[in-house]
């Protein structure tokens, strides 16, 4: 059975870029900070990637930071609040869990106009929903530090605001390899202290050797920003048709959230009166792949505070399918998990 | 000008069985976690190399759990040990930067005997020092929890004592990529509270979407432990050689330490009387590529911690050369490396 990948919000298939440009790297072994002629050649590639990368994030190379993932920014921006000190935070409640849950621990603010510091995903990865930055300027404190995970708007619908001051993002959601990502600190965002102490990497913020390959590929892909965001302007029609095709088949389903800009490649439905469990099961024996939910979370017992937060029920959130296209799904693709998923006894 | 590379503690070349694994791997794109057939059919990659990580460090599957690289690793301790709460820490003094910066937020222990966690790393980056275990394990209280760093060991000199509850590696470090390590918990250290929240990954420790492709070629890596560990048996007559050659031709150099095991690869020479900056400059001109402290610290102004510990004055602490031989130098490059470091002058 064709296996059909609807699931590219959770991982998005290397770009043939990325693939060449991890290939070619491979013999460029060493550590980038030494300080011999291996460990300079070495440099040089990490230098060009990061300027790759602050390109397509509209920033400048000495502000851009390699780390681990989005994960590891979203907890290095967090840890970086608690040291420096009493900040006030406050947030969308449509932030990943990596962003979420370490933000428990810190001083939350009573309003948004009273943070010292906001963080606003600029696209929710369950849903798409692409965040409004009008009223969210509005309310900020002209002191307030910006940050924004744009992790899965980064290859899709580009830049956010200038007003934002420290950017999140993910190799492997813009079509490299997962294992590296990146962070943007410019403006507002410098009053922030280095949270971490170590080697001196990444300008002292973020220590441990360079995952050299991972980042050379992250700027290969970086580098073609604007064709992977055409392409996945191009998936709409494809989404709206899949999303059509399965609404009017699906009378129990609702499409989440029900008004808003979406991303051009992601469809949310909500199946009322459905067990959760037993769809997703049902689901992964036709062969098309989806998410329920972030894919970082999958096995977590709980439903998503964020489906919940845009007023779905428990039962509806543990039963919401996203489908996410990737640059490469095709019109037959389409049709045929329309096909297969139209045929589940549910 | 052939380049020589005696700089394998900083990184190590890659194996072939690392480089293919890689390769092979990149078809392999998904989210491990996504609950459908790409998740699952990344997943047993994952489990193998888990298994292969796990045999390498003598430890079992499920107390191992990947990470960026060995600064993660020491770093998760060290957030561990603070969460716990009132666990007082000792280390010895030849840890690396990214344990022994991390550390000083902790509350020490007046010795250690007294202390709730023991850090050892078993050998010392910058001189291939062998940890001698039998005074510790004798020194520490029953109930500690004692951690190693066994980055520069573990591919060079086999496994630590049984007693060992923790271990902290680096993929880069035995032969595959950098971006990847792992962290090993057992009996006490399953005492250790989880740091970070975010993600469910590696059961609930280690946030972020997993860096598949590195993982895999790390497990490949570790899969032939005992081939890379007698490659670096092998190397100790040429290490010889060299330092011989050397010792002879610098009546300023000694070696440090003067005494105690050390790696099989590894040669510090500290010179007296010598320019440190001047020396790395010189020594950069002649194609060597050797070691001058901890690659992660080569830009910092300070001398190494570690190496007045073992009694060097700042001089010598900065005109220390670190050799350090990879699985396939050879002897005519050990020639050659000691003509063009003889000619110089210094």
């Amino acid at each position: 059975m064709h296996i059909i990948n609807l699931d590219a919000n959770a991982s998005l298939p290397p770009t043939e870029a990325a693939r060449l440009a991890l290939i070619q790297s491979l013999d460029l072994c060493a550590n980038p900070s030494s300080p011999h002629q291996l460990g300079r050649r070495l440099r040089t590639h990490l230098d060009l990637a990061r300027s790759q990368v602050a390109k397509a994030l509209g920033g400048k190379d000495q502000d851009v930071f390699f780390t681990s993932g989005a994960s590891e920014g979203n907890r290095w921006l967090v840890d970086s609040v608690l040291s420096t000190g009493k900040l006030s935070v406050w947030s969308t409640a449509l932030e990943h869990p990596s962003l979420a849950k370490p933000l428990r621990s810190c001083s939350w603010a009573p309003s948004i106009e009273a943070a010292d510091v906001v963080f606003a995903t600029a696209a929710h990865n369950e849903t798409g929903l692409i965040t409004d930055w009008e009223p969210i300027l509005a309310q900020i404190n002209p002191d307030a530090i910006l940050v924004s995970d744009v992790s899965q708007s980064l290859g899709r619908i580009g830049s956010v605001p200038d007003r934002v001051d420290a950017m999140v993002c993910s190799g492997h959601k813009i079509g490299a390899y997962p294992g590296v990502g990146a962070i943007l600190l410019r403006n507002r965002a410098k009053r922030l202290k280095a949270p971490w102490t170590g080697g001196g990497q990444e300008g002292n913020l973020r220590p441990g050797t360079e995952a050299s390959q991972l980042i050379i590929a992250f700027g290969a892909a970086a580098d073609e920003i604007e064709l992977i965001r055409s392409k996945n302007q191009d998936l709409k029609p494809l989404r709206d048709r899949l999303e059509g095709l399965l609404l009017q088949a699906w009378p129990m389903a609702r499409r989440i959230p029900e008004t808003g800009a979406r991303l051009p490649n992601t469809s949310a439905l909500a199946l009322s009166r459905v067990n959760g469990d037993a769809l997703r099961i049902l689901v992964d024996q036709t062969g098309v792949c989806v998410g329920f939910g972030s894919a970082c979370s999958a096995l977590a017992p709980e439903p998503s505070p964020a489906l919940l937060s845009l007023g779905l029920t428990r039962e509806e959130a543990r039963a919401t399918i996203r489908l996410s296209l990737c640059p490469n799904t095709t019109e037959l693709e389409i049709r045929e998990a329309a096909k297969r998923l139209i045929a589940l006894k549910i």
